[in-house]
Formats: structure tokens, C-alpha cells, sequence
């Protein structure tokens, strides 16, 4: 008999050799039928491999990403089953999971995968899943391994199997398909209910150019066909809101040959909503009591020697330029000029805390073929900031940046976000984390008791902290439910002492300050792709590049318009005319698409009763309305900032 | 007999070998007391120089800038005599002229120069500029001139001697001192009545650190005691206005070795000020119809090609960096950015004229011997800007970039300064400038109009013009008269062409648009700097960091004095409370010397009837007056920008 201890605590006695799908259906029926994979002693199983010796165990189902990512791995085997049958002598490479889904990347010979391939392997697929085979585990000696892999031609199995080693192989077998794979996998097809190919692509084996070009087949797979059809729908939902096509209608920026890539030049619209930004990050920050500092793009070797950015993260980093005999970078990061800012001046306790904040450009250097529109830039404009301050003041100083999220968040209307606290592993101390286990604690349970009061929903992750504190990634989504990092908050106790900074505490002792690096507003790239998705480009109107378009019924009517849009004008509205001589229904058109949000249409009886009548983008015609009385209405729109 | 040509058109006839100063004697003798030097066929002439020939003539009195550089420099001649008198054996290197003074190099044995010898030599100087020794001006032959200071054993004039042709050397002499020179000179020795050495420099022969180090006398002279006492004030003067100072001693920026040398970083006062600037920037030039853009501060090389400042402008520019096997570079100048902006979409006439401007921060490499506070930097934050026009519309751009210049300078309190307007020259017409002669003289002509029509003074230069069009660059004038570069506007009907830039005017025609290229405020380092020394670190109350500085008479008021903060603030004010158990008198001592323009004493009386005591800094205690009423009061000061 061995005994296993269930996530509450409960201990229970079974026969050795019991699986966990065996556990799982003496709990019951239901629960059987859901669970995916388990974790036992913390190492995700298959559930139908045996049970020998006492463990914990915990059921995970398709709520738990980890499932999920079982799920969809064993979603490319079937896969790979089904191409297999279909095209027999096919060679296969690696398939993984992958965030969303899985592929496969295979050696198809001479063969394209045409469309109608695409249909007859989901086919394939679907009529497999439905034979309900059992995944089978097998360890196998690595002879017999390579011996099976041999007698099969498959050089691409033989090539993996050389890393590993005797004793550490497994197969893995569902119906007529077996893979050599570490898995773990799902009990059997049947739970696999609706799939999609979603892309054909090709991929350089192990991603070398000079490789043979393989096949790449991606996939999703669900439990269930209304969870396929909500993921697609919500594909079509993302792609009509793809950042990049709603950025080049709305002439945000565009990317240019000889600037280079993934540097966006930012044109007068999204200027406009760079600037919008930094206002409010200004107000508010100023608000909050922190000072703006400008600093340059560049600095020696030294800086990044000093803050340890050298030579570990050098490759994420554009490459030095020589001048003078001496090695300059562009910095991709300002922490280490905002350090030397704090070591500018002898500092007292008064001074303390000292926030800085400062829209500083970076320079990061990334592959070129991850370079994706706002997403994934080189060049990232920061709303970057550090508080240094004292451990007592510590936590005041952290909540205060949580509620500045929360402010954030409010007025962009994002409703959903989650905070993953990184926290530190205890045995790792003075390796992968600074030795100081009294100032882990106390700052990772500060953190955490800011969290919990303002009840911000977060999630802890042990072992993936920064070198020098806890860190929070905060994660927010848009309305249509996609995900995004927005920015990284971290506590920091180690640059203090890198940077030898420090101030006269009150007994007149010099102590090294603790540092918080924040980015409420992340960078404007990503951001501004975040909101053109979350807002479908329709920007509220404090946002908006243009704010009003004047539509004159016919030219009669242009003095009067001139004379409405300098009113707007004076009031600080960005407005323009529509001065062609165009029909009126086009001009309207024409500013619906251009996402105006307010359209004023101005015709005889206007002129006449000194109104204007009022189109809501989106929305239509809200009636006529004197100039003064929309003029009021607008600017409280703009200058609270509102949502809709 | 020979004719000679007056600047009026006049022509007179002379003997043949009569000088200039017989001329001008018979003019006046007053004039020919006054004449330094001679302009004979624009050629700058010694007055006691035989005219042999039909010539123009134009006579030069210490007005003009080309007399004082001769003064200058026969000053430095007489410096060398006098220091040969005191200090036989010296030998001589090169001694010219200075936009203020001269200096010379010698090489002094081991003598070092003290502040004795420093006094002796303006006595001997004086003592032999009272003999009024005449210049004379002697052709001598190569050969000769080789044994002459080969006898003298003279390894530096002979080091010269090297790169001189035959025919083409003269000797000049005063006094018992001879020089190899090339003149021209003043008359005599007699007009120099006043001098002073201002400096003792080390200066490595040739500028080349690996030879001998030499001595460098600087002095300055003038034609009398009351402007050379008048130009000791004003380096005095100057000296406490040094800008590096009063920036210390404000917290504005600071230097730092690890980011490296000309590379400032802006403090938060310093930033308040950059961030009022750019404020203002972009209030005016919204009202002036600019739209605002942002771009990255690096392209690729590809860029500068077109351009055209590769390779010529590589001295000026940092080195590249290699990115994925091509070169980038950090941006010299914001043009070609800007021009990719102009070309990312179709352009019609009716988008004309596109004004875009942004703040952007460029990089220049200067020498580091040439880096000097904030006057030549590295880093260069640019209130850049370009219109691109049809021709028609030329002439009303250009008229309102002068007019923000003058509205610029109005708010800054710059009452004197000059446009110099840089003219192209027919003849260079295909090789240094763009060969389009009617568009020369057309925008030549309009830019000229322009500056007359609007009362701007200014002054005309030939053959100074950029290659691709006329230039004026702005020259202004501190309150104490230094005279600063502030920014260069330009026309440009090249680059357009270059980057292949069109419109479709109103023929439906593609059409290169003109260029204009401004930047009113120049560099907020140049400015900042400027503004520094012109307003002796008392910035006008908008500009000013910190705005107020509250200082209760004793800790029983701080509550009061926080209520009356805290109003402030809310009403956008820069404020603060001097909160230290401090004496009243100290605390305004240093709220005096911190240059805070507006000190708010609070005390018993002030509490009980609402009032704040006020102190306006350098003028003292103006009497209390309700919160309220201060408040109304600074803000408009603030609103308006007022420079008192």
C-alpha cells in the first residue's frame, strides 16, 4: 500500500500500481472524466502511469495552464497520427505545446500542404480522436531507441536521441502513432473534441538557415467545439483590431527602410496620443510628488559595468560606438542615470523619498524576426521611474505606486489585470539572489500586504524574482480578454549598494536607500498597440487625434464653420474642416471610418440658430445643440478624461 | 598718377606710391588719426603700403571688426617685442589675433612666467607703445629670410619658412623687434593705449601633445584706458554670470564620468526649466499651425547617404554601430527623419504648407578640448522644425518663422540682436551651391523682404549660404552684450529633391516642395546657457524651479504655512515650505542666494488675518497681502510669462 496526501491535507492509503485516473474516479465519475495530467511531488504525470511509492498528488483539468499545455501537446501527436496516415514516410521533428495551442515541424519530402490537405488532416484528426486510444508510456532502453529509429530512416529522432541519456527514454504510443517524447500526455484521444489547423508555415531545422527547410503545422485543439469557436471568434475579433492595420489607418506611425526596424517614426496622430500620455503621466506624477529629470541616451561601458547590465545582458543591447578611446552605449535602461541624478548631491533623510521620473527612451536590441509592429520594437520611450527611499518608507512608497495602476486602469477602462508577484527561492540566497534573507522577507510581505489591502488581484511565483528584490509583472487585458504585460515593478536592493549611494539617516549615519523601479504606463509602443486593440481604434476623445471634424452641408456654409472651429480652437479642441465640396453623406462617411468622435454638421438652420448638430461616432446623429453648450460639453469630456 | 575708388563711388587721382594714410590725411586728420588699416581692392592693406596702381579704397577705423583683428595683432607683435627686451633668447611661434585679444606662442627656455613677469611685460609694452615705433613692412626673399633667423638660430620661424614661396614673404618690424609676417599692421605703435595680459597658458607646439610644450601670453589692448576698463568689467560681470556656475549653484545639471563627457543630465530644476521651455514651444507653434512628431534618435547609414552627410559630416557625427550587419548611427540633425515623415503618404497641395516639429535630441561629436559647459555639448535638445511649402507660399512662412523669432525674443527680454542673412555667390553656382540661379535670387529676395518688411536687423554676407540654399543665423545679444549663435534657419531647395519628395498641386502635377529648416530656441543646452548668463541665474518667475519658498517665522506657523502651500499648489504653483527650526533671517538669507523669486514670511499676524508677508528675492519685503491676492498675482505673472 502506498499513501497519497491530497492538496487539503487528507492522506489516503492505495494498492501500489494504482494510477491517478484510478484516484481520481475512486473521488468521482465527474472528476474522472476532467482530469488531464496530475502533479505528483510536484511533477505534472500521466494519469494512467502507476503509482509506487507515497506521494502528493493533485489533479489538474483544463482550467490549469498546465493541462492545457498537455492537452495541446498531445493535440500534436494526434496531429502528427493523423499526417502519418495520410502521408506515409513522413519524418517529424520536434512538436510543443505552445501558449495557445501546439505544432508540429516536419519533413514532407517534395510535398506543399495545399488547403484541401489542411481539411483532410483536420478530418483525419477528428475521426482518430474519436477512437478514444489510449496514450501509452514506454521507457526504452536508448539502444532500442535508436535501434527503432534507425530501422525507420528517421534521422530527425536519431539526432535528438543523441542528447539523451539511458534510462531517461520514453515512447510514447496512441493507435498506430508512437514518438519518442518526455511527455507527460492526456489519458486518450476521446477528450480531444474539436481541432483546427490555423497556419502552414515553414521553419529552418533547428532554426538555421543553412538547414533544410521543414514543414511547420500549427494547431488548436478543445475540449469541447464551443470553446473553438469562441477562440476563433475572438481571433476574428483581434485581427480586426490588429494594432498594426487600425495604426496605418489611422496614421500613427510607420516604419521606414533607412531609419532601420522596429524604430517607429511617429507621425502628427500618434504624436498626438504620445503626448496625451505624457501629460497625464505628468500631472499625475507631479501630483504624486515625484521631480522629472532628462537624461542622455548614451553612457560608457563603465555605467553598465557598474550596474552588472555588462556583460550579462549585452546581447539584448545595441552594440558600443568608440569614441574618445572609450566604449559608449545606447542605454536600455535609465535606472543607472537616474542613480547617478540621486548621487548628484549629498542627500539627507528630508530629502527622502526621492521619486524621479522621466519619459526616457531605450534602445533595446531584438532579432529581427521578433520585431512585431508596437510590440516588439527597438527603440521603447519609458514612463520610467525610481523612488528612492528608506526601508520604512518602504511600504507607503509601494502602495502608493500600486494605486497608481489602479488609477491607470480606471481611466482605460481596464477592468481585468492581474499582478504575478515574483518572489524569491531561500536556498538560492547568494546565488541567483542577493544575500540579504530578513530584507526578502520583510520587502516580499510588504508587497504582498499592499496587494491584499488595495485587494489588487495577484497570483505569487516562487523562484522568479530579480537578482536584487521581488518583482511584480503586471498583466493586463484588453477588453476583448487578450493578455499583456504592461510593465515590470520591481524592488531593489542591491543598485544601492552597486552605485555606492546613500543618504545621512536621521542618527547621521550614511545608509543605502532601497530603490523602486515602476512603469505604470509601460512604454508608448506597447501601450498605444494595447489601446488600439482595446479600444478597436476608437479612441475616447481626450485621446483622440482629432477630436472634431466640422462637416459643412455645402461651401455656403464654410464661414460659418470657420467660426465654430476657432471657438473650438480657442477652447483647446483639436478640430478641423471638411472644406471639399463633397456630398454631405460622404464627408460623414468618410469621418466615421477616420474614427472622428464627434462630427458636427452644419447646415442652413445652424447658421441660423447659432447650433451645431451633433454626430457621435459610432452612434450617429444626436441631435442640434448650441455651439457654447457643446463646447462645454466636450471640454469636461476631455479634461475628465471619460472613457465614453 | 593712379585713380582710386571711394566706397561712395567717388574717384580721385594720387601720385602713384602715395599711402593710404596720405589719403586719409587728405580727407581729415581726423580720419587719418583714427585709420588703422585699408581695404585696397577688398584686400585688408597696411595704411603706410605704397598704392602703385588703380585700386578701390575703403578705410577702416577700431568699428570694424577687421581693424581690431589687425590691432589685435599688431599688439601681439608688440607683446613679443617687449617680452624679447625683458627676456633675450626667447623664440617666437605663431601670435595671431582672437575674436577678442591675441596671444602668442613662445618657447621660454625654463622659464616659467609669474605674476611679476606678467607685470613687467605691460610695463615694457606700454613704455614701447609710447614710442610710436611704425609698423614697416618688408618683401624679403626666401633665402634671405632663411639665414636670417637661421642666425638667429630660430628652429620655430624656419619651421614655418618651410611652407612659404619665395616672392611671397615679408618681414615686418617696430621697434628692435622683426617677425616673418604676413601683415597687415597698424601704423604705429602710438595707437595702442591701453593693455592688459589676461592669461598664461601651456600649448604644445603645433597642438600636438607629443612636442614640447610652448608658453601662450593672451592680452587684450585697446585704443583706450576706458574700453579696456569697460571690457574688465564685463569679463567680471560675465565671470559672475558664468553659466557653469550659476547651474551649480542652482542644481540644474550635472557632468557625470560614467555617462560620459559633454553628455549633461538635467536635474529636476534644471528639467523645469526644459519642460517650460518646451511648453512654450508648443503653445506657439500649435497656435502656428505645426504638427508635432517623434522619431527615433538613430537610422541607418543608408540615410545619411541620402542626405548627403556621409561622408562629409562623419567628423561631426558619433561612429555607427553595426546592427545585423548594417551600420546605424545616432542623428547629427532631425531633417531626414523629418523628411520621411513628409513622405510616408501621398502629399496634395492642399496639406500645405506641413509644418512638423518635435524636440529632438541629437548628438554631434565635438573634440573633447572643445566641450565647454553647456555651450558645446555632445547632446543637443533641438527646438527643430520644417515646413515644407509650395514656392508661392514661401514668402508668408518665412515671414512667420521671423515673426516667432521676434516674439520669442520679446518674451525673453533680447533687445538686441542680428540676423545674418548668408548669401550664395553666382560664380560658384554648379560647385558650392545647388545650380538654380533664379531660385536663388527669388528666395534671396524674399527672405531679404521678409527682414525689412518686419523691421529685423541684419546684415548681408556673401558666399556664406548653405549649398542648398540661403541662411541666417540668428545672433543675440545678453543683457551684458555677449553676443551668442543662438540657431541657423535656413532654405533648402535640395534635400527635397534628394529624398525624392513630391505634392500633387493644384495642376495635378508632381511638385518638389521647399524646405525651410528652424529652430527659434535653438537647443535648450544653448539657451538654458544663454538664459543663464542674461538673466544672472534670476530666472522670470514662469522659468523659475522652484517658484515660491514659504518660511514660517517658527514651527508654531508650519500648519499654516502647509494650508497656504497647499493652496499654491493647487493653483499650479511651484512651492515649497523652508519647514527647518531655523532663524527667519537665515532662512531668507538662503532663499535669497537660492535665487527663489518669491519668499511668503508667515507669522502670528499673517494667521490671524489670512495674509502672507511678501518678499520679492533682490528687491526685499513689498508687505502682506492676502493669500488670495498673491496667488491672482502670480498666477497671471506665470500665465503671461512676464520677464519682471
Amino acid at each position: 500500500m502506498i499513501n497519497l496526501t491530497f492538496p487539503d491535507g487528507a492522506v489516503r492509503s492505495f494498492e501500489a500500481g494504482t494510477t491517478s485516473l484510478d484516484v481520481a474516479k475512486s473521488i468521482s465519475e465527474g472528476l474522472a472524466r476532467k482530469v488531464i495530467s496530475s502533479l505528483v511531488n510536484n511533477e505534472v504525470w500521466d494519469v494512467s502511469r502507476p503509482l509506487t511509492t507515497d506521494a502528493t498528488i493533485q489533479f489538474l483539468t483544463w482550467e490549469s495552464d498546465v493541462a492545457k499545455n498537455t492537452f495541446w501537446h498531445s493535440s500534436a501527436h494526434l496531429m502528427a497520427e493523423a499526417v502519418e496516415a495520410l502521408y506515409p514516410g513522413v519524418k517529424f521533428w520536434v512538436g510543443p505545446a505552445l501558449d495557445k495551442g501546439f505544432y508540429y515541424d516536419m519533413d514532407l519530402g517534395d510535398r506543399k500542404i495545399t488547403e484541401e490537405d489542411v481539411a483532410a488532416i483536420e478530418k483525419k484528426m477528428t475521426e482518430l480522436a474519436k477512437q478514444n486510444n489510449p496514450f501509452i508510456r514506454k521507457e526504452i532502453s536508448k539502444k532500442d531507441a535508436v535501434n527503432y529509429f534507425f530501422e525507420k530512416n528517421d534521422e530527425y529522432k536519431l539526432d535528438l536521441l543523441h542528447n539523451l541519456e539511458d534510462g531517461n527514454i520514453t515512447f510514447y504510443s496512441q493507435g498506430a502513432f508512437t514518438d519518442l517524447c518526455r511527455g507527460p500526455h492526456i489519458p486518450n484521444t476521446g477528450i480531444i473534441k474539436a481541432i483546427k489547423i490555423t497556419n502552414v508555415a515553414g521553419a529552418y531545422w533547428k532554426g538555421d538557415e543553412k538547414n533544410k527547410q521543414l514543414t511547420r503545422l500549427y494547431g488548436i485543439s478543445f475540449p469541447s467545439q464551443k470553446e473553438l469557436d469562441e477562440y476563433l471568434a475572438l481571433l476574428e475579433e483581434a485581427k480586426k483590431r490588429d494594432h498594426r492595420k487600425l495604426a496605418k489607418d489611422l496614421s500613427l506611425y510607420i516604419f521606414d527602410d533607412d531609419t532601420g526596424s522596429g524604430l517607429p517614426l511617429w507621425m502628427p496622430n500618434g504624436t498626438v496620443i504620445i503626448e496625451e500620455l505624457e501629460k497625464l503621466a505628468k500631472e499625475t506624477e507631479t501630483e504624486a510628488g515625484y521631480k522629472r529629470v532628462v537624461t542622455p541616451h548614451i553612457a560608457k561601458e563603465t555605467m553598465y559595468q557598474t550596474s552588472g547590465h555588462l556583460p550579462y545582458y549585452a546581447d539584448s543591447m545595441f552594440p558600443p560606438m568608440e569614441v574618445d578611446g572609450e566604449k559608449y552605449y545606447l542605454k536600455a535602461m535609465n535606472c543607472p542615470h537616474h542613480h547617478k541624478i540621486f548621487d548628484a548631491e549629498p542627500r539627507s533623510y528630508r530629502e527622502l523619498p526621492l521619486r524621479i521620473a522621466e519619459y526616457g527612451t531605450c534602445y533595446r536590441y531584438e532579432q529581427s524576426g521578433e520585431l512585431f509592429g508596437l510590440m516588439r520594437v527597438r527603440m521603447l520611450h519609458m514612463n520610467d521611474g525610481h523612488i528612492y527611499c528608506s526601508k520604512e518608507q518602504f511600504f507607503d512608497e509601494f502602495k502608493a505606486v500600486n494605486e497608481l495602476y489602479l488609477k491607470y486602469f480606471k481611466i482605460f477602462g481596464i477592468d481585468k489585470f492581474v499582478m504575478r508577484l515574483s518572489l524569491h527561492s531561500p536556498e538560492k540566497l547568494g546565488k541567483k539572489y542577493v544575500n540579504e534573507p530578513e530584507l526578502w522577507l520583510e520587502t516580499e510581505e510588504m508587497v504582498r500586504k499592499v496587494l491584499i489591502e488595495t485587494g489588487t488581484p495577484f497570483i505569487e511565483v516562487q523562484d522568479e524574482a530579480a537578482f536584487y528584490g521581488p518583482k511584480i509583472d503586471v498583466q493586463i487585458y484588453s477588453v476583448i480578454g487578450r493578455e499583456f504585460t504592461l510593465a515590470t515593478n520591481q524592488v531593489d536592493f542591491n543598485s544601492g549598494l552597486k552605485f555606492k549611494l546613500s543618504f545621512t539617516n536621521q542618527n547621521n549615519e550614511a545608509e543605502v536607500p532601497l530603490i523602486i523601479h515602476r512603469a505604470p504606463l509601460g512604454t508608448h509602443e506597447r501601450f498605444i498597440g494595447f489601446l488600439l486593440e482595446h479600444y478597436a481604434g476608437k479612441f475616447p476623445v481626450w485621446l483622440s487625434p482629432l477630436q472634431v471634424k466640422i462637416l459643412p452641408i455645402s461651401d455656403k456654409f464654410m464661414e460659418y464653420a470657420t467660426a465654430v472651429e476657432s471657438q473650438l480652437k480657442k477652447a483647446g479642441v483639436r478640430v478641423e474642416i471638411d472644406s471639399r465640396s463633397e456630398k454631405i453623406g460622404k464627408k460623414i462617411r468618410e469621418a466615421e471610418l477616420g474614427r472622428v468622435p464627434y462630427m458636427l454638421v452644419v447646415g442652413e438652420k445652424d447658421v441660423a440658430a447659432d447650433t451645431v448638430s451633433v454626430r457621435r461616432q459610432g452612434v450617429g446623429d444626436t441631435g442640434a445643440i448650441p455651439v457654447q453648450q457643446f463646447i462645454d460639453q466636450i471640454t469636461i469630456e476631455i479634461k475628465e478624461r471619460k472613457s465614453e
